[in-house]
């Protein structure tokens, strides 16, 4: 199986970190999003480990909650010492809303708003990885007028393409991100920074695209970074203390995906980064990397009813279940692919293939192409999507209003609800 | 412009609905979206007469919430005597709640639960459309527990191409909607549908997609629908009472789309049902018609404010404005175009282009590409999504928790809030 946290009982069902999933869902309804808060503790540490062996210990992890951003990950990761890579205010409130010390955010964003500053600054917010000038003279003003120097990263882009999908390259020169290196934008935009008397700059930010399993992509950018923050020391003095590579490693959706094995793709950025600083003269910066995906994706499953069983004579077949792409647009979106298991049925042979699609009222509403289901799938069933930890429940919407699922989440067996599932009056709940 | 509730004031500024939408972000903040009430209940007009004109007074429009559900919406169908075709227990939560009389409700959807089915018999829905023989034993079930007789008709697929989008392309053979008259399933089912004792069929469905120009498809369907209610007739003495051709026409996104005269169309269809009913040697049934986006789309737009205006010498232009996909995912889902100004430029030359992005951490975060702006946009200027009344509201996210816009509507020159602005806490409210 894709993740070593799932297994297949005596029952034949499907389990994920120790607990039946026929039974999870019998006990809190479905579709129903299970997290298991061991395996994203474990990534946590791997991160934490090998990012202080291979750079120092000023290094540090920042988890990337636009992939999963909700009040009880916030506590797991203020627990587990990770820092935080916040897009907004509102996954700013929700992280202060449990005590997560805010020093340790880095707020990032192509269009911060001067609302979102002024709130970011009051939350105290540690850094601000400043994407473009307009921001720059925003922040500036608005923390001169609160009477504080925020420390901020500039956002540059590298000008490497990393081979993924377009809608998840963020690190080439055509980007809505950042400045680019290679027009002289970014050394325009580090000289106009140093000069603001508000700002504080503490180094460069640079993401290349997500879902990376190329490691020479990482090794790349480091070099173009590194490279330009010794131009930056010849032209201005200026020495960068933190340089944050972004996020990027892929997970396994498939099990004919790679694996990565992240603590050693860790360990070869960190010899590179070692023997560049060297050879350009600079000290070793304290390394931020910002993985959102690989902490929590293989952390998570979905589980869905299914409702019917269509057999269309000559065309193919289709299972529909009870959720969908308002609970996990991907494949609508990107035409992610995921593996899907009927949970209840884990011993019988799958001969055949159907489409697994949701309940909206859209034919795009498709969770997975091509399944291999067994003939005997009916209603009532429980259909397992594999991997949905990312990217579902923070990308959720009501569409056809449907109210968005519960999640439960998974530790030393036990399991506990996290997220209450939305009711119809919560839907109304703004409506005059 | 793309329609006649546009238009440019004095100031330069756009107007909608003869409101300056300059002065509807600065009073009510941005995103926002802006609906034109008059606009809607035109075209329930327009519908209502034309459909009682070709088909008879028996004749309702049904208006497909899904395009738009909310709470206010619900109360001009209901003032205006529309019908409406739900796809969920949340849209029926939401019309209930305002006195909408669900006998007019017609209940859809390819997957309905058990639980579904219990709450919109409770709720007195009018109609089930019945998509596939579990929901058949379900519905019987249910109804038969409930003592009631259930009216519904069943949805089948006629196997046209209506030649639009495969994401909203509903009315072939191969789709998760319905059953096919091409293989057989449609008359079993129908067969199956008149030996239950706790439903009353009456009659047909079909729909054929979304955003459809060609009128022959029209034609077509209601061919197909007609000699298959002349089979069933032939078949078991079976008199259909009601057909329901479905929605899709077109509306203008672009200046250069066509503009389809909704009234003629029907007069069209119901010369050809007529001569087919006299031919066939069947009654002329009620007829319903179910139009969403042709409703409320061109009666909608969203304002956002401009946060950077980015030039990547070499390459391209970026506009970033302060909502996106979350509010609008269209052209992240299927590329959808849109019609963009700058709403405080309007007499301003537009000689560049840019794409109009959002302020999401994901690249595919595009609201529009290829967007003819004036050179001298600045963070703080107004930019207008025209015809975004159809699957914007109702499709919005929160992905990067970001709330969902405020929706204000226009009557009679006045504006009222009906949606209020999402705020942090309600992104957090049901998160333990």
């Amino acid at each position: 199986m894709i993740c070593k946290n799932l297994s297949v009982n005596s029952d034949g069902h499907l389990c994920f970190a120790g607990a039946d999933t026929v039974r999870l869902a019998a006990k809190y309804g479905t579709p129903l999003y299970v997290m298991d808060e061991d395996r994203i503790r474990e990534r946590c540490r791997t991160y934490l480990g090998a990012m202080r062996e291979a750079f120092g210990e000023a290094a540090l992890p920042l988890y990337a909650g636009k992939a999963a951003a909700f009040r009880q990950i916030y506590r797991v990761m203020r627990e587990e010492g990770m820092g935080i890579d916040v897009v907004s205010p509102g996954e700013i409130y929700a992280a202060a809303s449990v005590g997560f010390p805010m020093e340790r955010a880095y707020f990032h964003g192509n269009n911060k708003t001067d609302a979102d500053i002024a709130y970011a600054i009051e939350q105290g917010v540690g850094r601000f990885v400043v994407d473009n000038r307009e921001e720059l003279d925003a922040l500036n003003r608005i923390a001169g007028e609160k009477r504080i120097r925020q420390k901020i990263l500039l956002r540059l882009t590298p000008g490497i393409d990393p081979h993924t999908y377009a809608a998840v390259a963020t690190g080439m020169v055509d980007s809505k991100f950042g400045v680019a290196i290679e027009t002289g934008q970014a050394a325009a935009l580090t000289a106009y920074a140093l000069a603001l008397p508000n700002l504080s700059l503490e180094g460069f930010h640079c993401h290349v695209g997500s879902q990376v399993f190329d490691s020479d992509v990482y090794l790349r950018a480091c070099a173009i970074m590194l490279e330009f923050a010794a131009a930056m020391k010849a032209e201005h003095g200026y020495v960068m203390r933190e340089l944050d590579l972004g996020g990027g490693y892929g997970v396994r959706y498939l099990d004919s995906d790679p694996e990565i094995d992240i603590a050693a793709n860790i360990r070869q950025v960190g010899e590179a980064l070692r023997a560049h600083c060297a050879a350009l003269g600079l000290p070793v910066p304290a390394v931020r990397m910002e993985p959102g995906r690989s902490i929590v994706a293989d952390a998570g499953l979905t589980l869905y009813t299914v409702g019917t069983f269509k057999q269309i004579l000559g065309y193919k077949n289709y299972v529909s279940v009870d959720g969908g792409m308002t609970d996990n647009p991907r494949f609508a979106l990107y035409r992610s692919p995921y593996t899907v298991y009927i949970a209840n049925r884990m011993n019988e042979k799958a001969a055949l293939r159907a489409s697994v699609v949701g309940r909206c009222c859209e034919s795009g509403d498709i969770l997975q192409e091509n399944v291999p289901v067994p003939d005997t799938v009916t209603r009532g069933d429980i259909a397992a999507v594999l991997t949905t930890g990312a990217y579902n429940y923070a990308m959720s919407s009501t569409y056809n209003r449907i109210p968005r699922p519960a999640m439960v989440m998974l530790r030393d067996g036990e399991d506990k609800l996290v997220v209450r599932r939305e009711s119809y009056e919560d839907l109304c709940r703004n409506e005059l």
